[in-house]
């Protein structure tokens, strides 16, 4: 249980060509650029559009992230499905490569399901991979997957697997369920990690891992400083200028949003493709972001052009 | 558009054997069954757990059904999925096999998604398999896929698509909502399936075109007759017959409780396996739905054993 990976974490956006394929090379590209300023790479998270792809160009983007130089050990793929072969599939090669952990969503199609059937599910996945399983975050995102992840089944699974479950993201926003996830599970070596870098300085104190946020792909320098300074007396302002970058993107549809900005910046108008069913910022509302963002004296410095 | 799929269509259940695997010889002596008694066949509905099938299984099972004498023209594959490419490569070979339909899910993961995103969603599929592709039905369940079809939506999608939009299948068990659907849309050749046989008497006069129920899986001949006598005096008590089996099923978790008692009338306790999140039916409970059952005279006579 060493190395594991904490800190900031990046759910990496997935560029798309205007044919709306994966365009690998700025994929590459953005997450080299995140790596070098401290960022894990949550790939295939919510906001990386994880479910508009196909298992196949998950492999495939992962395995092209580790030919462009990007170390296994920064990775933490998600790899949950709503078919059981996927899920597997996906952790199985995620293990294979050693990335740091892999970051699972429930299923999510059916709703009002028990935890005894989401216990089954993680089981099954962990049973499958076997010996060599990645650490295994559990995906709390209920405003999604309408499936949540309980104190209960936490327990249960921790009990169960303890060398394989790992942590959780939790994505409710609910800071009391971050707190209690943390109070309950942090002790027995849980990594909990909040979806929000505004949670940062409540989450760290009591025994928060760090944070896997949406805007760690705008933000990372910033983000990076609120997690290395939270024992300092500067944390508050270093909270503060990092709040007011997310709260600006909070009030956008983020994902298109953040590429907008990523299109502004690198000057490649295809990384505004989003796919189906999300729709793209129309021009006016992504001038509004920027100049949003400008006077807030944001900018994503040696970003690749 | 002659030769549509009408009538009384069942979501097929998908049997696995004891290691989650779809049991591939139980689901062509199933779909077989069905068949003989003049149902449809839309495999890979909800009740099928498609959601819980890679592709590669339903391409591989979809291709047993025909190799095990089901004809083409009897199947709606559901093809819907997240991924944009699965929900293409899904369609394109029911297509290619000249099934008589897709019924199409929007994608479900992301929530709060406009029409505009849907809309790309069903015309990037369209647009891809192009000019052979299968009549598309749409899929509103909007308990599950939290994303409705709404009637704007298919105005837009039937303006630009009238030779591929064929219809839809209304789960929402919002009779208004069907009625809406039918009162606007069937005059243009647009065919609505209630999802459930209780709403066929009131649907049938006012243009329906059938139902896509769950429960055809277990009453497939009752509520043929229910179709078929829609204008006879007989309706009322035929109608009254099916919805009381209907009651029962509905009063459970369907999915486990038909495949008990599928397993029942079979003779193979394996048909109770479902893939996690689901959990099967308990013994106790089992016994008590297969009770109620006696009690209302149901049976599933020559049920391949």
């Amino acid at each position: 249980m060493t190395n594991r990976l904490r800190g900031v974490i990046a759910p990496v956006l997935t560029p798309f060509d205007d044919r709306l394929e994966p365009d690998v090379g700025r994929f590459i590209a953005h997450s080299r650029w995140l790596v070098d300023r401290h960022a894990g790479l949550a790939i295939f998270g919510t906001n990386s559009e994880a479910a508009s792809l196909s298992v196949a160009e998950r492999l495939a983007l992962t395995d092209a992230l580790l030919e462009g130089g990007v170390p296994a050990a920064k990775l933490m793929p998600g790899t949950g499905a709503c078919a059981l072969p996927d899920a597997v599939a996906l952790t199985r090669h995620a293990s294979r490569i050693d990335a740091a952990g892999v970051l699972v969503l429930p299923p999510f199609y059916f709703k009002g399901v028990s935890d005894d059937g989401v216990f089954a599910y993680y089981a099954e996945i962990i049973e499958r991979v076997g010996s060599g399983c990645a650490p295994l975050y559990l995906y709390h995102i209920p405003q999604m997957s309408q499936v949540p992840i309980t104190l209960g089944l936490i327990e249960r699974l921790l009990k169960r697997y303890p060398g394989v479950i790992a942590g959780a993201k939790d994505s409710s926003g609910d800071w009391r369920n971050a707190k209690a996830m943390i109070d309950h599970f942090a002790a027995a070596g849980f990594d909990v990690f909040p979806a929000s870098e505004s949670l940062l300085s409540q989450a760290m104190p009591i025994g928060g891992a760090g944070c896997i946020s949406a805007t760690v792909n705008m933000n990372p320098v910033g983000i990076h400083r609120v997690f290395q300074g939270w024992q300092s007396a500067e944390t508050p302002a270093l909270q503060a200028k990092a709040d007011a970058v997310r709260k600006i993107f909070q009030a956008t549809p983020m994902i298109p949003a953040m590429k907008h900005v990523v299109s502004h910046f690198s000057g490649h108008a295809s990384w505004r493709t989003v796919r189906p069913p999300l729709v793209a910022l129309d021009e006016a509302a992504g001038r509004d972001v920027l100049a949003q963002l400008d006077a807030a004296g944001f900018d994503m410095p040696n970003y690749p052009r």
